[in-house]
């Protein structure tokens, strides 16, 4: 049996009355072909993000639990309770920022014990459940006042949760936290309580009784999990029956271009069949996404799977940034149209890269492809990863590819803040980055497969062999990596090492983005030293072998410095580079740059130097150059390009060091200047 | 009896067996306080004017004709008459042409007898009045074949004039295409056939009867004009019930911010009295706001009176070019928001510049203030006549405030073109111009008014005293402006000589435009070569003498370049200045400027020199500076400014020797600069 991503506890589970898991699972007639290594398979050692998950659990858990209490999220948990009080927060789905602060202390305890936290989880796991009515009702915005509910939540029960109430919303973030709580612990405290949930939403949600397409997703990606974990099929049906809601509502304008009135905001524009391109709210559809992608592999359902990869090749083809940001406009935090990917402007919600991660997983568990591993990599080494700042406690709400002080359409957030009155991008962060170890690896059958290169110990099991395999490198900075395969006693089996499209000569899948010039360097996979010839087979290395104890393998990826262009129809692209090191985008900031970023060229000609710098921003490598910058004389409009060191630091690292002006794409030469006469306009960012 | 613009003759009125129009007018119990002196009395010596409306005789209206004829315009009436054929043009207003084009040619044969035009024009409204059916009707794109219309004209007759049909529309030019053919010819071969018409629309449009607020308003100015000259009052009625139609239909939805379907774009979302802003299409509005004042003023309606004073202040205030161009937004060639101004995309249609020069005579009729006259000249000498090349046969449809070649937003109309498939803006200056002698003089009672400063020999009634007025001057060249007085006999009056804003220190009445320094000179007024001191009423000197023939006022007016600023809210011109001198508003073009106009810079510390150069663009004053001006390498990306001779020219005289580059605002400081890497765009121009 492969090791899953969800290791059943059959015990428990026969505590908990719920029939045998492995029976269900081995009743399924379809499943992902690929399984994901369970992050409690997986132990980092990684210099990369070891520090960071060190710092979420640290600084960044404790900070949010802190803010929850802080702000009166958990006080109106308390109310609900005592049915009595005032809910008293902004938002009703604030009740979410709870669950998803459990979820990511969960993980978190996987990778170190912490009694304490275990303490106070299980306490406000209490808080919760007091705060559930009997039926399994829970939604503070209603249950504190049932007579003056949250003017979002409506009158009665679920009637406003197409466009406003997120009663499902809080629902489906409950169980992804509870299903995370229960594996990261063996605890069921916390599942009870959504499986009570659940079993009220599926009693009134589905075929002959109530009917809504959710306004926003991810209940349905919850129940999935529900359903894994407890092999009780309605959960799946429901799902489903979520998914299939789409389209039904009559009260849209299918011809109105706006999006909130065509429905295409809520992804509810037409059936979930029919959808071919990502559209409206890039957090929703990147939820629904991935549920439709879930749902797809548990059924066999073959429109449901061409439906989700046509969004896919849309969205990876014509709509995400360089940096993996998704979300091009501000407006409704949604997806722009085709190649619609302003700089200036960028919206690129933290929220819908760890969204997009969800999905690209489960796109790469349904097709085996690396692509899909591309993808994921280059959203978390960059859009995601700048959500939040290196201190933990500063985040990004929107990831802005410009920040440009003199014009007027400046991105408005140019520095991160520590708390959103919506909340939801740095609780969703809290929950994912400790999550990491659960997307290293995956296994199909004798295929091991390795998707990111983090420096780590596995222990697998293939076919009856316990497999360790240790990953040992200095990634993202070196191209070296080190796999030490360590079966319990000699196996053959398959290691698919991932060689990323980057090292291959792709930017992207999709002609998005390319290469503005071949790579002279060449991929090199060695084992035991000696070099290997080796299949390519969807973007793997492909390394049969009976392994024995001690094997190693190598691989060296190039690492020099590429110029990225963009597809031409990307108008605000034309004519600009961006720079890339292995997975790495770069940008330049101004601190580094004499104050100023949008002043920079990069030529054809211009030759980098990698450095890596140990005191610099927790330590990373930077580019340089000498380019020629444009400096402009205000008091005597004189005008004149002079030769400067362009400094590059990767773009998850900017905006640690105050506030000024950035830049992703840089000119790679200059056919005109449009001159600037408004003065400087510094908005007030975002609190 | 004050010389009114429509002196009425009638012998051929008691003919027509209309009752006497002097009774008529007699009886009225308000009208325009002030008349404007006719164009029959003044004649013009002027030479800036007399070539311009040479051209428009020798070059326009023949080839107008030709092209109405050319284009089956005329053979549109030809089958009308027939009830044969299929129509054979674009648009049903194209009617309208032939019109416009009889409207300019009897303008100017008032100006220069020509028996060859009388009798084509005779003939052409013999095929105008074959086309009318029996009771009147006369719309060819009906006539023609009523069972198969023009796709916007509906099934039946009207059922499509709010939206679509253009019926009234087309009756409304015909109204003003009779009356000036009946004043300057006195034939009413037209006129009979217009009030044929009008009676039909009358009898069918009125309270108890159809209603409809016309989808593209004249036919109220039209009718208030054959109210003018038969004294019949249900004309003067119709004109009113259509203007009270506006804003009682009820299949618009008020909440929606879409023009088209709130009714904005035909002002048509409030009734009449409620509007207080200038608001969507701009021809259809300043047709729409020319009636309103006509209506308020010859029936004294108070709040009528007061909505158009206020859309008056805020389109002047907010909504107007520096060049007098109006209606912002290309998207319904209509007024954009409030400081709205953008310059590279700036729609300006030379026909909304006809319709203000309409309405601000009205307005100045209606209160006597030469602010009004201001804004007529502004659009008059730089907006309007931008709309037609020296050669008198090329036409702009849109007036372009600056033309980029780097830029991808460029103003889509860099260059005149020859006609236009809807040829709204040739016909519609091809009346205006030949109409100008109406424009210079007015009077109120014993005030003798200067308006215009244009070499010419007015032939006034002052009381009983005839009195001849020569204006003789090189404006607007130079400021020296002379007027001999000849009265009969010796004859006590007031001489109102117009002092203009621009000379007075105000870029505009408003607060849009101020200049950026005060002026150093002032203006001087001499009598008979005596200074005279002199009282300023309304924006003009006044004088009052007993004036005896050969009496000489001479006034100066100070021809210093000014700069004008914007007011800080037009966010476009923010940093930006404007060179005006007398009352012309200047731009450079790259023809005279290396090549490039965009990339210049008009510190405060550039000198202007004022040249004139007869050679050039048929004699214009020329404005130098040595300036800095930003030279970009493109093959080496190397920027800097280099000192260079900046050439400013007439923003009229524009486009006239090939495409290029164009700019009215010019940086006066550079506080940054947007380096552009797309290559040049090089839209396709409107043909």
């Amino acid at each position: 049996m492969p090791t899953t991503r969800f290791p059943l506890k059959p015990l428990l589970l026969t505590a908990l009355g719920l029939r045998l898991a492995t029976a269900a699972l081995a009743q399924q007639k379809a499943d992902y072909p690929i399984q994901a290594v369970s992050f409690t398979k997986v132990k980092l050692a990684d210099n990369f993000w070891l520090p960071r998950l060190k710092t979420n659990t640290d600084v960044t858990i404790p900070a949010s639990f802190q803010r929850c209490e802080a702000t009166n999220r958990v006080k109106n948990f308390e109310m609900a309770a005592a049915k009595s009080g005032k809910f008293a927060t902004t938002y009703p789905f604030d009740d979410t920022d709870i669950y998803k602060t459990i979820e990511g202390a969960a993980y978190s305890m996987q990778l170190e014990p912490d009694a304490k936290l275990n303490a106070y989880v299980d306490e406000l796991i209490q808080k919760v459940a007091a705060a559930q009515e009997p039926d399994g009702y829970l939604y503070t915005a209603r249950t504190i006042d049932p007579q003056h509910p949250h003017a979002w939540a409506g009158k009665e029960r679920w009637e406003k949760e197409r466009e406003l109430s997120h009663e499902l919303y809080n629902a489906g973030h409950l169980y992804e936290a509870a299903v995370a709580h229960y594996e990261a612990t063996g605890k069921r405290n916390l599942l009870n309580i959504a499986l009570k949930n659940a079993d009220l939403v599926c009693a009134t949600f589905g075929p002959g009784k109530r009917a809504v397409a959710p306004g926003h997703e991810i209940v349905e990606m919850g129940l999935v999990k529900l359903y894994r974990a407890t092999g009780q099929p309605r959960y799946l049906a429901t799902a489903k029956f979520f998914l299939d809601q789409r389209g039904q509502y009559k009260g849209y304008d299918p011809k109105s271009p706006d999006v909130w009135k065509n429905g295409a905001y809520w992804q509810d524009h037409q059936p979930v069949v029919a959808q071919k391109e990502a559209i409206g709210h890039a957090v929703r559809a990147e939820y629904l996404y991935s549920a439709m992608a879930d749902v797809a592999a548990l059924t066999g359902d073959k429109p449901l799977l061409a439906a989700v990869d046509s969004i896919w090749q849309n969205m990876v083809g014509k709509k995400l940034y360089v940096t993996g940001g998704t979300g091009a406009a501000s407006d409704g935090e949604r997806f722009g149209q085709n190649y619609e990917l302003p700089n200036a402007t960028a919206y690129n919600e933290t929220c819908a890269s760890v969204a997009d991660v969800y999905w690209q997983q489960r796109m790469w568990q349904l097709h085996g492809d690396a692509k899909y591993a591309d993808v994921l990599e280059k959203v978390l080494y960059n859009g995601l990863i700048s959500g939040v700042g290196l201190d933990g406690k500063s985040f990004f709400y929107s990831n802005a590819m410009q920040v440009k002080n003199a014009a007027d359409l400046a991105h408005p957030e140019a520095q991160r803040s520590g708390w959103f009155d919506c909340s939801c991008c740095p609780t969703n962060l809290a929950r994912l980055f400790p999550a990491l170890p659960g997307y290293v690896y995956g296994q199909q059958g004798r295929d091991v497969l390795v998707n990111l290169f983090v420096s780590s110990t596995a222990d697998l099991q293939v076919g009856k062999e316990k497999v360790q395999l240790v990953q040992q490198n200095n990634y993202p900075w070196d191209g070296g990596l080190q796999f030490t395969v360590n079966p319990a006693r000699a196996t053959a089996f398959n290691l698919l090492v991932r060689i990323p499209g980057w090292a291959r000569g792709e930017a992207l899948p999709t002609n998005l983005y390319t290469f503005a010039q071949p790579s002279a360097a060449k991929v090199e996979v060695k084992v035991n030293g000696q070099p290997v010839p080796y299949q390519l087979r969807n973007g793997y290395a492909v390394l049969p072998r009976k392994w024995r104890k001690g094997d190693v393998v190598t691989v060296t990826l190039p690492m020099e410095v590429r110029r990225v262009v963009a597809n031409p129809n990307v108008r605000e692209d034309l004519g600009k580079v961006a720079l890339q090191r292995g997975p790495l985008m770069y940008c330049a900031e101004w601190t580094d740059n004499q104050g100023r970023a949008s002043n920079l060229i990069v030529p054809p000609t211009a030759q980098f130097t990698a450095t890596y710098k140990p005191e610099m921003l927790n330590g990373v490598t930077t580019l340089t150059a000498t380019v020629p910058a444009v400096q402009v004389n205000e008091a005597t409009s004189s005008i004149q390009t002079v030769q400067q060191t362009l400094t590059a630091i990767p773009y998850y690292a900017w905006a640690n060091r105050g506030k000024g002006e950035m830049t992703v794409w840089f000119p790679a030469k200059v056919v005109d200047v449009d001159l600037v006469t408004r003065p400087v306009v510094q908005k007030e960012e975002k609190k």
